[in-house]
């Protein structure tokens, strides 16, 4: 193995990884090899070019740490996560649909009792939220684990904020005996996704926004149900048909409602898939 | 752009690129988005797998630092950064070929004269390395500037040496008047290509050896001749037929040979191509 062309090159590096025990990962480091260098060849890559996307992936590197992840931003951004999400979340027609999981969820959220305020504190106009959480066949799912999380009125999550040192505006809350769900928090509003990275260099390179349309983000368990992992959009933003993440899906869109006492408020009901692996 | 299904999200990303004002950019964008989502849907990438390539990821840009880059261990251990080379230097017969660069050159190294110790210390049984810099038409190219870089007996390059604060086995020379060049180091050996971060991890899960063959880098640089980057490998060396970085070609491979006084020597012509653009 000697003498390697770009004609032969891939092939070589393919029968390298005949011996890979996993069968699964073979599948996947040949076809990540073969497209890698199908792009490569492709654009006809210069040894220039390669240098800069070896420093940018640096910078992303170098970008992420236990608050932020700048690989997932890009893959974002790319439209990877997007992809992925659809084509492992083809559930039957009832079922709510899945959006992209985002970089901003963490583990150890505070619970919190139905009706309470899960901003804690966090910047933003008071909202309610409510609905229920059922399975496909209409039944009600009680005690159904439900994860929101969702920026404040500056657009940050409370993990992008280094004077908040408390979790604010993210819990964990479980569904009453009929399925349904209430509780307190802020007015979802569009933001930028982090952009003073290198993913937001390639956005300002290419001429793409960073904006988000305004979502809560949710993360829904129960036994014998799939996970589902989604937003609730809110309807009439200016971003829900140009997401800097591709993850906007019209079933997921809902009216946000003014009250006559001044406070929002959004009614969704979220139909689990029965039988899914959880995940 | 809502409802996006694994069937139209690559062109609505790729249509998210149309006000990019750097063709060149747009270009390479564009088939990144297309050959990356292309392998996903080959494999059907799974979220778990996702998320283990996002942690793949991450721990290859959180074990780079100054001393070690290991996205470019990952680029060479898939064959990318020697696909580039191939594309990138096609040059006239009779020129000496390019290989890989690789990660362990740095800047700065020491300038040396003619005949003297670039080892300064180095582990290693002594060597002698000699040869001429030419053009393409025999003639000399007086002056040439020869980088030259090595790992020591251990197989380790001095960056990579906690116990070493100086420079070792690398250094810079110029060429004589008649293109001639020779220099003191220590014998190249085989070795491992760092192996303690998570591209060690990919190889043993693909059951791939993690060595080079013995070689001496070189970075040949003279006006008015493209810059060469290049290897001289030790005939013999039984990893020449699997080196973990796929770089070595048969032009590249020379003899070491061991004098009556015990040192080595090795003699290795380099031919530029002239008019080159320099890099």
């Amino acid at each position: 193995m000697r003498n390697l062309t770009q004609d032969n090159i891939t092939q070589a590096v393919i029968a390298r990884l005949a011996e890979t025990p996993d069968p699964r990962l073979k599948e996947i480091m040949t076809s990540l090899v073969q497209h890698l260098h199908a792009f490569a060849r492709d654009v006809k890559l210069t040894e220039a070019e390669w240098l800069q996307g070896i420093e940018f992936l640096t910078r992303v590197g170098h970008k992420t740490d236990d608050k932020r992840q700048e690989f997932i931003l890009l893959s974002e951004t790319l439209g990877l996560s997007m992809l992925t999400v659809a084509m492992n979340n083809d559930k039957p027609a009832g079922c709510t649909e899945a959006t992209v999981f985002g970089p901003f969820y963490v583990e150890g959220a505070p619970s919190f009792d139905l009706g309470e305020d899960v901003a804690r504190g966090a910047a933003g106009e008071p909202c309610e939220v409510r609905g229920h959480v059922r399975g496909l066949a209409g039944e009600p799912v009680p005690g159904a684990e439900i994860h929101v999380w969702q920026a404040d009125a500056e657009g940050k999550y409370d993990v992008q904020r280094t004077d908040v040192e408390t979790h604010q505006a993210r819990g964990v809350l479980h569904a009453a005996r009929d399925g349904s769900y209430h509780f307190r928090t802020i007015l979802a509003e569009p933001y930028p996704i982090p952009d003073d990275g290198p993913v937001g260099d390639m956005l300002r390179a290419t001429r793409r926004h960073p904006w988000r349309p305004a979502h809560l983000h949710f993360m829904i368990k129960a036994r014998g149900y799939e996970t589902l992992i989604t937003h609730v959009f809110r309807n009439g933003d200016s971003y829900l048909d140009s997401d800097a993440v591709f993850g906007v899906r019209q079933s997921l869109v809902a009216d946000w409602v003014k009250q006559p006492d001044g406070k929002y408020l959004v009614e969704y009901d979220f139909v689990l898939n029965p039988g899914g692996e959880p995940r």
